[in-house]
């Protein structure tokens, strides 16, 4: 599946993968400002690459948040940086009426923590033949994700990624549990760490998600050391003027020191 | 809000109300059996109730599991069941578009926990003009659940209800928090206790998510002592045979004693 | 046990008992008034007293931290206090070598729920002869809490208390877990909700425990109508200038109009 | 502080360095096995060591547990396998009145978690002048660990290391949290990760804790991506008959490879 994935690419087949990207589509200059640098980047450092940002929000903590600039706005330059650098992308979505649109745009579909056990959504999902990456809920075990995989598995398609993102750990705070990568991989799909919203202060009073962005390398470091297979990194010229995920998501000037150390971790692991 | 909704019945102004019926709708005689010895227990008690069954389960942790007899069949025995004991009804819904289809046959919209964030979905759901009931995620303070109840407000919708129904507390465990049922009021809306899926296991190895039904009693109690609004109680004549939910059900001979106990800890509060 | 330990009372014997009093001896004009206050309310409500202020701090966060008048005075000025009113008297206490000592000066020795694991504590609490009542660890459960009460037992003591005081939730928060009064009863000793360091909130960036004293109301309420045997209140004439846990302790002018409310729970649920 | 305490062996500097050994003093026969086994591979891979075993277990869930062949016999037997293989040892202490005693025989005294609060043991450790190594309680966040540091140094001793070793996720379940090692990083100590006891399935119906001894790697593997500056690991040439702990000591034959595995990792993060 990532073999077929990646055939555009050159790099480095013992590395992880990466996807990143800015949380959402603000503007096509950010996709493509974005999509270059870490693509470049990638290509230099031998890793595979998967450009991703979300069409749309649907699951913001307060209905005044931003939500995207319209769907159909959104997929199309989506796909278009894709176009533009040669890599694959990806988008995540919400109910089951999006999976067969945003699979004309999108080579994997990810499928939202707090929806990992929607029965439709994930079947909807396998059946457009995309790859499916669902995220573990936060209130659930990596074990169970087990039964996630066979949903999609029953339903024709066996190309599923999983990826942990952190766990429920009191009402404002999340914790990831490094024992999820070598659970998930006894599941026989390839796991990832999502090292921005595992980072997430949530249920904070101003209705807008917490973080501690200057933890992404040791979240980062730790899962390419449990062995995770890839990563999940959101990123952004200036975070604390996006539109969705500031408090998160890596300033892109930080991203190549921060991928060549991990590059050292992998080569060290593998 | 809940004065119109209980206009058809006769009860005790300063009692809780009661949501209670079985996990999932199985047959109409099932639907028929429970909201007769119901209807009848809460009139006898002075307890205004509202009949809920699902008509569909679309977030089993397991796709084996039994989902519903066809959405139009459920949603008909509900409303059915509703006019045969003259008492409102209620049923959960999980995409945006089962909304409007749902108001056609039921008097409250229930929100599933996990879903609490689904920002389409609580304005569909809001557009309706129905009663909508939130319930609480497992990962979502009560404080937090103010910006759920302004999504749907700002959609025009004023009738909304919260359930408090357990917070993750590990992967394997729920945990009530009773600090919840004050500061959920604080919010203007009446808050429901789910005595039945507070008491899950959720995460088991088998895919079949455990329970205590001999501690609903005590989860009931508490939630009254707290100035809860109502209650949420599935109940089934053969828990041990039902199709979803068994671990956690009430047996419904054991419902008129509990309430009994339950009416008078009422009283003592208000 | 508890017939013989309030046999100088008079109360009515269905109803719960409570253990209350300033957090530590800060001084004998505030054990006075606060014995004087809290025994003639509970005189009045039928409510069997038990008078609680530590002689010693030996586990705040912070170094700099009020820890007591010194030992010989704390003790004393404790025993004057419970033979100034007729009640018993309870003390924390912190190492094995503490026991004896206390011993002389109380009638229930409590063992900190950091502690209640500490064998060496345990044993020689119950070589005192003295009631034990063992604070339930914030990290331990409640069923588990029956290897504590076997530890005193086969010490040779039978007469055994057990206290719920909040649950670890995150760093920062604790949450009851009432299914652990059914749990804990079932060991076959009385259990008591601690009302008061339930509601704190630890690991604060200041190094002082915070809290939410305006939930001592529904903590304690749940608690009664869940079955506890007892609660634990830490009451003080002005939170606001008290030497420890000012945060949570109950304005001591607040304490009557509480007891009155949870006096007609009680009588609800026995 | 570290290099003192290593003087007397040959390592890498940039290295990691190990607390390992035997979770009791079983026999000596035991303790000279492990040492000999340990010492040797540890001078192989350039990792300075330091032996480990507690003399004495004080905090057992079960009161028919082992604790110990006595405190003189086991601190005796503890400084003499140090002696015969030229490294320092470390045992555990539970009360301040051991503090004294277990400094005539070890080089650093180990704080309980569950202890980690209890200021007189802090101190009384403190003032031995040996390193005073505190085990994170499992409910205590990193940042709250500056205070136990504090209470340390106050005391006149800067040689203070912190540990983490998991923390309450539910009642039967532990998670390692990595960012408390650069949490505790900036309290301006060493931060060891215990490999085994954040392995513990505490609370178990059996009174035994559980544990998880496959993943021993992928904690460790973690911690060291983390920066953590040691690791804690407990190893027994036949952990299904240790008398503590079985549950989760590496096999000591498999103590050789995992250390390979994480030299390596180091060399990538140093």
């Amino acid at each position: 599946m990532l073999t077929d994935l990646f055939a555009g690419q050159q790099y480095d087949s013992t590395n992880f993968f990466l996807i990143a990207g800015p949380c959402v589509v603000e503007s096509e200059e950010l996709l493509m400002e974005v999509g270059d640098k870490v693509s470049t980047i990638c290509r230099n450092l031998g890793i595979p690459y998967i450009f991703k940002a979300s069409y749309r929000k649907a699951n913001r903590t307060s209905a005044s948040s931003f939500t995207g600039l319209g769907d159909e706005t959104g997929l199309q330059l989506l796909q278009k940086t894709g176009a533009a650098f040669k890599v694959p992308v990806t988008t995540d979505i919400h109910g089951h009426d999006e999976a067969a649109v945003a699979a004309q745009f999108a080579d994997i579909l990810q499928i939202p923590a707090f929806l990992c056990r929607q029965t439709d959504l994930l079947i909807a999902a396998a059946e457009t033949g995309k790859i499916v990456n669902v995220k573990k809920g936060q209130f659930v075990s990596g074990p169970s994700m087990k039964f996630a995989v066979e949903k999609i598995v029953r339903a024709g398609n066996e190309n599923v990624i999983l990826t942990e993102r952190g766990n429920t750990f009191g009402y404002q705070d999340l914790v990831v549990d490094y024992r999820n990568i070598p659970w998930m991989k006894e599941h026989g799909v390839p796991v990832v760490m999502d090292c921005t919203h595992s980072l997430q202060q949530p249920n904070q009073t101003t209705g807008v998600t917490g973080g501690n962005p200057q933890l992404i390398g040791t979240i980062a470091s730790a899962a390419i050391a449990s062995g995770a297979d890839g990563l999940f990194i959101e990123t952004h010229p200036n975070p604390a003027v996006a539109k969705s995920d500031g408090a998160n998501m890596l300033r892109l000037d930080l991203l190549e020191g921060l991928l060549q150390k991990l590059v050292k971790i992998r080569k060290a692991v593998v």
